[in-house]
């Protein structure tokens, strides 16, 4: 078998989320059922990060493993081919040694959030963002953020359903700035760290945004982190603002000449 | 009557273009609708740049008559209100003077152009760029878009059925830059003039995106404004990448302190 590790851009809106289901649309289900178009067997494939309903990703990364020796070019070109018109594309493809793990090789994840702050409704940037009304203090917000990096037990901030076996985590960065986009100015959080709990970054936002807003204080998030205890995080922002935007390997398989050859 | 002046936002998508046409969904009709809900009568407003169908705005400018003497704010709340669930937006919203008028008064309009340059399918970016496969040699589409500026009777870059009186016209800008969106690196042309004729936008882009594949030398497109024939021009870019940006107005009505108020 050869193994092949694939970049994977996608609009999370269509799908319950990364993660295959019997009878609904995921996007892992999307991508293997494509790999059956071209290896007529059953595929599963690992990814890195397993993206909740409504969640995009900029660059998932996944690995399978083929029969045929596929150049990788051909390979990306094919499945998006078959991928299509679901919005999952390949944007990079690349042989990979066989003790590669799109998962568990992963140094870091970075996942972007986006919010757009102002009272219109969004129109181009609808479902690409969390639209939020209110003004936002973003010093407020960096100032509380900062409490949060570090090694912590981030108990607060994790989904009841988090199947993670422990609640300790070290949060690598977070980064909070106001960013000029074609459709205007937005507030970006940038979030890093090797590994998440479940709705841990929207749990962030979500409680970070009632500092930006003046409801919290930086204060109230340390108190919060310190509690241990999921009753007392802010509210759960939802996901469409939210993109997994990077992972970082050791030796990152797209770096090689082959995965070159799959750009423009 | 009160005048005011209005900054709208819109997804070209679902509309016929800016000009309200009979039982077709046009974003001046939806305004116009909206209008008619607050004060009951027909109304009629104008508005700096008549997009075609398809192209989006960012800050379309119109003006309207009032009877009432709203409140900016509470003008530009109500639209929205009325406006919704189609994807257009009153951004801003200000008292403007008697004289005032959105189109007649423009110094300066300012187009966007977004190129998705790869081989991937867009996934968010999908109708919000106009995507090309092969690589685009930036440096080559600028030598051939310098060509383009200042005046000169733009005949090649004119479709037939433009109305304008004369082709001659004042290109003052014609930038062409990479551009870090969210979404991706995109190639953005910032094209400005005090106005344009009918898909003079479009014909500049699709003309100079056959430079950038090399398929033009930006002698050639010298060679096709000197033409003044409009068979001389390169392919017509699709609309979906356009966007009306700003427009310049000698005393804006946005500086003032009412419209700070629509913010958040």
């Amino acid at each position: 078998m050869y193994r092949y590790a694939l970049k994977i851009e996608y609009h999370g809106a269509p799908f319950v989320g990364w993660q295959r289901q019997v009878n609904l649309a995921s996007v892992q289900g999307a991508i293997e059922t494509a790999l059956s178009r071209l290896e007529k067997r059953p595929h599963t494939i690992a990814a890195a990060g397993r993206t909740d309903a409504g969640v995009h990703a900029l660059a998932q990364v996944a690995h399978c493993d083929m029969e045929r020796d596929w150049e990788p070019f051909r390979l990306c070109e094919a499945l998006n081919y078959h991928l299509k018109p679901q919005p999952v594309a390949i944007t990079a493809c690349a042989r990979a040694p066989a003790d590669f793990h799109a998962r568990f090789s992963a140094l870091q994840r970075r996942y972007l959030f986006r919010i757009l702050s102002r009272r219109a409704p969004a129109t181009h940037q609808d479902g690409l963002v969390w639209q939020v009304k209110q003004a936002l203090d973003i010093d407020a917000m960096q100032q509380a953020a900062d409490l949060l990096v570090g090694q912590h037990d981030f108990t607060t901030f994790r989904s009841t359903i988090c199947q993670a076996e422990s609640p300790v985590k070290t949060l690598d960065h977070l980064g909070i700035s106001r960013v000029e986009t074609p459709g205007g100015t937005e507030i970006h959080f940038d979030v890093r760290a090797r590994s998440f709990l479940h709705n841990q970054v929207r749990s962030f936002v979500g409680t970070l945004e009632r500092v930006g807003a003046g409801s919290w204080t930086p204060e109230d998030v340390a108190k919060a982190l310190a509690a241990r205890n999921r009753a007392a995080c802010g509210p759960v922002c939802p996901p469409q603002g939210l993109y997994l935007a990077d992972v970082t390997y050791p030796d990152d398989p797209f770096q090689s000449d082959a995965a070159e050859r799959s750009g423009p």
